[in-house]
């Protein structure tokens, strides 16, 4: 290999070192006091990203892929374990546990802003948004370590997130209309929910459709041994679609993993695939800890802002968990299932930051909100569920 | 994730299932008609490369990192199912191979270019050492396909592979010596030879003493589940020491492995090592094959050249083989598994050409010779294992 130098590689080796051997030390601290293990790695990401001791480089674009790659086999390992039909069942709760989650803070998030302080629409608009995010993989990975992904509150927590995620795509593409034109503009909003809608749904069908003849054809060519590559490069070309059209490259994994939920193929990439999460989804987590600038939690002048955000984001989510009043489930857990914006809400912000809609300081006010909800979900999540 | 583009982690995703996907499918093909796979592997990296359709950037370096991840796990997983006492066995065999493997293409090498070309000692010396590599990667791959890394044959390479790469970085730094001074500085020459030994030789032993120590403590804390991941952690630790030193990080890999090579630890990583392997050296051998310039072989005016260097590099592996004499082993199937220059003999050739030590045209050659005993090697091998 003479195209990469070999410092670069020594670097990046180090860098992977550092992650993943003091993430696993502090995940097995944080749970050995009752903590989920991926707080502990969030911690481990700001205590070891730039803003405390600068071991991390945010700016790795191998450690980010890889990071991208562990959140991205976290959620197909998800899909691996979670069968449609069960999916469907909790498909209306899960409908409206998303669309409360994305209303009640978009709503409250743009009435205070209006109402209290000096920002216009847009400003208002662009904070409620980027409360209404959820990160997924967070929750997944504190269900997924109690063992619960499979409980009645995981399923809707799941759906409720993919469709989360398909509407923040919209809310996205609202904001990028308005910055762009200073207009919304209705056709692409259309184009951009049916262009999703018609992803996950043609790709589940198609994928139910063909998998038999796939199996059929893996087991003529005896590659079961093997199998596990198949589905990997399977996940890896639906987590690209998916970025293709815009949506996160999670919702495609997601989906992959949901085509191969066969109990046939579960026997074959089940195991392997966990291999997979055990080493590369900690490095998401570090990550997403490590761009987080602790020293914009330390403004006190946003302070304010910050706690009436964070009322509003916690209060919103809360909310959306009554919306799985048909089922026996804990709305409570719900609720907090939905709570942590993690790095869906940072690439919101950064969104903002980027094209001038906010201030630096309303951006440090997101950021700290996102921090907030993003470190006390695992921790009531994991108490809310027991 | 907000440092890396999402244009280039959908490009880098589809390059991967791009490389994947070929790479399974002409490794079926090749094994159909009873050609090792990793030969399919280096195919398909030429025509998917940019000599033939272009398909693969072998300048992005996430890739490569992944490529270079790929080797490691590949030699990691070869330490782990080798016994130290086994290997040094074979040990009297291996160096007798190695050095064998080392001075008759040297030897050979100079003495023809400065007898029947006009070239002087530096060129000559340069070709000398560039024939003398040794891709112990691709050579495992074959023997690992067979299932023959355990076989006595296997042992010797494997330890005459590890020598070769020792001896071949002190070739190297007699190279950059002459490169920057002009001349050969023999401390040096020591400095380089004594740390890669000590190196070695202490990590092994110094891991023989702690295992235990680690493997209780591993016990106490009852992460056997996630013990893979400890375990990756040191393999990546130990090639980072390796490059730092001026080694290959492969050969810090494979001491890793050696370290971990008891029985209770190979229960615990084996199968999930694996996993990594049969995802990762893909990419590997691959990336090797795509960074070769097919082009460079049409030049007809090189053709006598390349036959005279490809009949020496054959042969002085071949000779090397008789190393083994002591053992009940092919000596047939040892020189060919010392064969194949791979991604060893690339990096020799490069440095050449960026210190301007030789030509274009020289450069081509080399390039030639260690692209025909990269390519034959695999199929040979796995004829004369049989």
């Amino acid at each position: 290999m003479t195209n990469i130098s070999e410092a670069f590689i020594a670097e990046t080796l180090m860098q992977l070192v550092v992650i993943l051997a003091s993430a696993k030390i502090m995940g097995l601290v944080f749970e050995k006091v009752g903590h989920p293990k991926v707080l502990g790695e969030l911690v481990t990401g700001l205590i070891i990203g730039p803003s405390v001791l600068g071991f991390v480089d945010v700016h790795n674009e191998i450690i980010l892929f890889i990071a991208e790659l562990g959140v991205i086999v976290l959620l197909f390992e998800v899909g691996v374990e979670t069968k449609v039909r069960e999916l469907m069942n909790s498909g209306r709760s899960s409908i409206l546990v998303a669309l409360l989650g994305i209303f009640v803070p978009l709503l409250f998030g743009m009435l205070y802003i209006l109402a209290f302080t000096g920002y216009g629409i847009i400003v208002a608009f662009f904070i409620g948004a980027t409360l209404t995010a959820t990160s997924v993989g967070l929750t997944i990975s504190v269900l997924s370590e109690i063992k619960k992904t499979k409980s009645k509150e995981g399923k809707i927590i799941l759906g409720a997130a993919v469709i989360d995620d398909v509407i923040g795509l919209l809310l996205l593409s609202v904001l990028a209309d308005i910055v762009s034109t200073g207009q919304i503009i209705p056709l692409n909003i259309v184009k951009t929910f049916l262009m999703s809608a018609a992803f996950l749904g043609l790709l589940v069908l198609a994928g139910k459709v063909f998998e038999k003849r796939i199996l059929s054809f893996v087991n003529k060519i005896r590659v079961e041994r093997t199998f596990i590559v198949t589905a990997f490069v399977f996940a890896l070309l639906m987590s690209y679609i998916s970025l293709s059209i815009g949506l996160a490259t999670i919702i495609g994994a997601f989906a992959a993993g949901l085509i191969l939920e066969r109990k046939e193929h579960m026997k074959l990439i089940h195991h392997r695939v966990h291999v997979l999460t055990q080493l590369f989804s900690p490095v998401f987590f570090v990550m997403a800890g490590a761009v987080v600038d602790v020293r914009s939690l330390l403004n006190i002048e946003i302070l304010p802002l910050v706690i009436v955000l964070t009322m509003i984001a916690f209060s919103g989510k809360m909310i959306s968990g009554l919306g799985a009043y048909r089922d026996k489930v804990s709305k409570t857990a719900v609720g907090l299932g939905m709570l942590p914006r993690g790095e869906v809400g940072l690439i919101f912000a950064n969104f903002g930051l980027i094209s001038n809609i906010v201030t630096q300081e309303v951006y440090s006010s997101l950021i700290a909100v996102i921090m907030i909800t993003t470190f006390i979900a695992p921790p009531l999540l994991k108490r809310a569920m027991k």
